[in-house]
């Protein structure tokens, strides 16, 4: 079923391919009041840009967004906030490859086997390109939880690992890997160039952290705040793995080395000596940094030869000609950011729902 | 916010404490006419029972369930199907060290800070009890997909992982770890004994496969199989990560090394060389077998010491005496079966709903 | 689909057939902190009771609720509130007549169209006595909104209205037919008696008033809080109407007419000259009282014999044997108070996740 | 709280106001391979459309539907359909007035309440220009549920009704009031100028009926299909009153009277006699039309004075000037029709979810 909703106060829907006329997400449940423009989204876009270094796809799309609606005087007005990103690079190219043939990895047979054909260009709606939507929508929570403070980076490429000890968030700009570790971003130049001539891809581990979620925030079950931040991580292209806090690691410890002992603290609130819980305990945030890491496959657009099937179910080999991220995971830092960014603030207001408070 | 729902057409809620007098859930949604009876349930609630090895709690509950409505002569109606288990070894013992102090791993901070107070016997709803209703609304979920096998086991256990050389699915219900490699089995006994003896607690990994799921179950972007079925498994309590396939591991993978080739099969569906997906692409299912990891963290009850605060903020240890799992992740097995058998369920309504067939 | 979940953060759901061994509601999102006991919801089930006098079905149930989840020392804890009610009073009658032919108002026809078989047993399902488990939820809703004050009345019976000149709120309850005018009470005991009688029933028209709302639960559109309340009452079984306000009255009003003036009032609030919005304009309550008008159609369960065919498709008659209420509209009352109260719990929470505020 | 998403599994969201640059929906879950192109849609909003007659507002728009997402090759692919409406006649004019009153029977004085200010530009949200967004999401309803006809018009303006004996459902296309009596559009030429002229406004009852709904789409109780289509009805603007079949005459009949007899047909469906239930009971259809009634209350924005309060809570009068429809009911036909498709299509998804067929 085409559920393209994603929230439960705060929601929003995306719509659009990569070849249509654009692509788009309406917000709904914004509150009224906060201020917004197109300036306060534009930034997040360009970070997810496409075409920025050699190291992503080459596609050249400008990504402006424009509100449709939901504004009056420059604030949001409580009412459905629409956004929209023309899409203006749609190179016309030959997909008869595409249309005849399944490429392995990607969605092509699963779609033909659900709806019976498909949109084969550029992916169709399975297009990396939809996360555009999502940044925008993203960039509109973190004006809902302007307290909160939400940064992720890549820390792994093709099994190559940063090191903590080198960490510098402050570094994570500097390169076009959103690599906190400066020694790992130099090694990933060549990686990933390498991976791009040889016509192959890798794949990713991107983390992300979120400061300041106050104590409170999620539910103690089925609306865990770790099982909405794993289906929103899980909903983006690529992604097969999502860990939080500690994640597969914590099953790896014994209970008395994976708890996160607490002291007093000097403003209240306690000290926590560690954070295996990634912030997060018995599905409610503990005031703790909110920490989770994010698995992305490589690119399963490669220009490698792949044993296939076409659609007569023939025997055929496909490689996938065209402008690909050699790792989309690089690009993925701004939308594991934005899913971090819609699922606190939609869990901000359902917690103000329930127990009331600003 | 307290959603206790899940699902989207086939839905469940599921209510109660560890220590009320019931705990239930609610199945909505399910198809007239499948014959059920409480003898249809009973077997995946003695799966998961505690008290059946000295490996699982000591709390003896027989777990009998009673279906309350939606059944006619032997059959669903397709109104609500109430099940209620009755809780009945609520022993009385004294709660007054966890009602001062906060277990740290456990939600009891976090609850305060939500709620204001907690119910802090036994866990209240954040009890593992609660995974009892699951797995009842999990059997009801099964009859929906007579066609789909599910079954999952324990593949590592504190770091000591099974040797899928010596996988034989056939071991798995000989050993009281759902194990399927019998040495592995036999090493655990140990492990998991001395865990228990030293007060202390294991992490686990679970596994799950479905196989004979169709082609064409899920959708593309925020209702993707993964995304549901990583909500669902991170909504188990003690859950910290959730893998699709390879998860991880494919983010280690070459383009070309984590495709999935297909071949012409004999019956008309393709023959995948390899299922580093997880049976699901672009978030549908492919035909493959849907394959999926959680991980455990350790119980958070323990018997050894670990530095915390008190309600009113002081500094304190606590150990958590009483009768928990040494290892939570063992009677998870039944649990993630349920969850997947919940979502596969609603996913093959929902496909039903916009695509037609049966 | 057979969703039985009605409300957006502040959700119930029911379940339980009229011949099973019990019915019940699940409260979900409930604020935590309340103080709640069985006492809160008894008299508003003993308000809605069978049995209390000749006007109403001779079934009789003590319907005693039991809450079994989501209470800790006699306060709400936030998670889901289990109620059970007992049948105890399922005569063992023959029902072949109901099972071989359909009867003319009822579901019979149209269930066994869509699930191909039903359970005949006292409407099964569609049961009035499932709205037992409505009124026990909505007496969790009234905490919810302490400052609310709701109250309902029958306006009108088998198009006997009463005269509004004699309306006394005090009279409601002191007649079996929950009238503000003692005269038309009187007057409808005989209309009643006389439909009893002669084995027909009669249509009534419930009215209902919320004063206490403040101005801005609601939404513009789609969450209107009028639809809401419609979607509400016209879920509430044998309900076929539903006007806000004026309703079809305001339809022959010129707009002159139909608008409610506002002159300044002394504590802030404006002083409204009118209320033909019924407390809602543009979706949105306005501080005036939320009044509503709800048709019940007369009971389909009669004695005197209506034209049917048989399951195998033959003409037949059929008449309704049993106890049944003459005028289902009069137990429509707390009905409908409690549909009121849930719906505006629902928006308090809803209001204030958006907004802010308690 | 905003929900601006209506339905279940064919869900639609719309955006947009008055004054902004565009309107649209986003239909969500549509079956794939639909034929569709902006030319299925535009008729629809043409029926809808401003300035066509003296009779509705001189506000002139072309009302230019644009598919911008979910299409491939001119048929639906199962993604979302994005549609987009550009506003082309916002006149600028002075909203000063508006601006510092509040204009009784509208949504402003509970906007202000609720969000704390407002888009005061053409009523904003609350515009009965949001209904082109259903028009179109209706539209491609329509193409859902192909075997089923729907149409609407109005019974009655200002309190003069049509006379049924003189029901044409030939004649609704021939006049400016969708009127099937064309004695009635007579006579409202006459008051629906008169009132223009004397700057009041009219209210009206639309009716409408689909035939073609086969047995079995609903639910028994909070997904009735009464309970969905009240729902739908009552969110449409200005709308305060929704009845089903007989509605509140129901209420004033005896069972026998108003039961809908049935004899066998000759097709194997049953023939029934009458259809009081306007083709549903018990929530689920009948196979009988299934036929409703609204009610919409005189336009509010009027040119004779009413007395209100500013912003700053002093007395004041407010007319409101611009161009408005004297009778905003007659526009509400396709509306109307709109939300009928809307509710009819999802039901036919949720029944086959369910219960299976196509």
């Amino acid at each position: 079923m085409s559920f393209n909703t994603f929230g439960r106060v705060l929601r929003f829907s995306t719509w659009g391919e990569s070849h249509g006329p654009a692509i788009g997400a309406v917000v709904d449940g914004c509150p009224p009041g906060l201020p917004l423009s197109e300036a306060d989204i534009q930034p997040f876009l360009d970070k997810r840009k496409p075409g920025t270094s050699k190291f992503t796809t080459q596609r050249r799309e400008p990504d402006e967004v424009r509100i449709l609606s939901g504004l009056f005087e420059g604030r949001t007005t409580g009412t459905p906030i629409s956004l929209m990103i023309e899409n203006t690079d749609q190179r016309s190219k030959d997909y008869s490859d595409v249309a005849k043939a399944y490429r392995p990895g990607h969605a092509d047979y699963a779609y033909d086997a659900k709806y019976g054909f498909r949109d084969y260009r550029g992916g169709g709606r399975s297009s990396a390109r939809e996360t555009a939507s999502r940044v925008a929508a993203g960039a509109v929570a973190r004006l809902v939880i302007p307290d909160v403070d939400i940064f992720a980076y890549v820390s792994e490429i093709g099994g190559d690992a940063i090191d903590y000890a080198r960490f510098d968030a402050g570094e994570i700009d500097n390169n076009p890997f959103f690599c906190p570790d400066p020694e790992a971003a130099k090694r990933w130049e060549q990686l990933v160039d390498s991976a791009r001539k040889d016509g192959s891809s890798l794949g990713a581990v991107v983390e992300c952290v979120a400061s300041g979620v106050p104590a409170g925030w999620g539910a103690p079950l089925y609306a865990k705040l770790d099982s909405e931040l794993a289906a929103a991580m899980m909903s983006i292209n690529a992604v097969k793995g999502v860990e939080i806090g500690d994640g597969f690691a914590a099953a790896r410890l014994r209970g008395e080395d994976n708890a996160d002992p607490m002291r007093p603290g000097n403003d209240g609130n306690p000290v926590f000596l560690a954070n295996h819980a990634g912030g997060i305990a018995g599905g409610i945030s503990t005031g703790q940094p909110v920490k989770l890491r994010v698995a992305f496959k490589p690119t399963s657009s490669i220009l490698i030869p792949v044993e296939t099937i076409t659609r007569e179910g023939d025997a055929s080999d496909i490689i996938t000609k065209g402008r690909h991220d050699p790792c989309v995971g690089i690009r993925g830092v701004p939308v594991v950011e934005a899913m971090m960014a819609l699922v606190l603030a939609d869990q901000k207001l359902l917690h103000r729902a329930q127990c009331g408070g600003d």
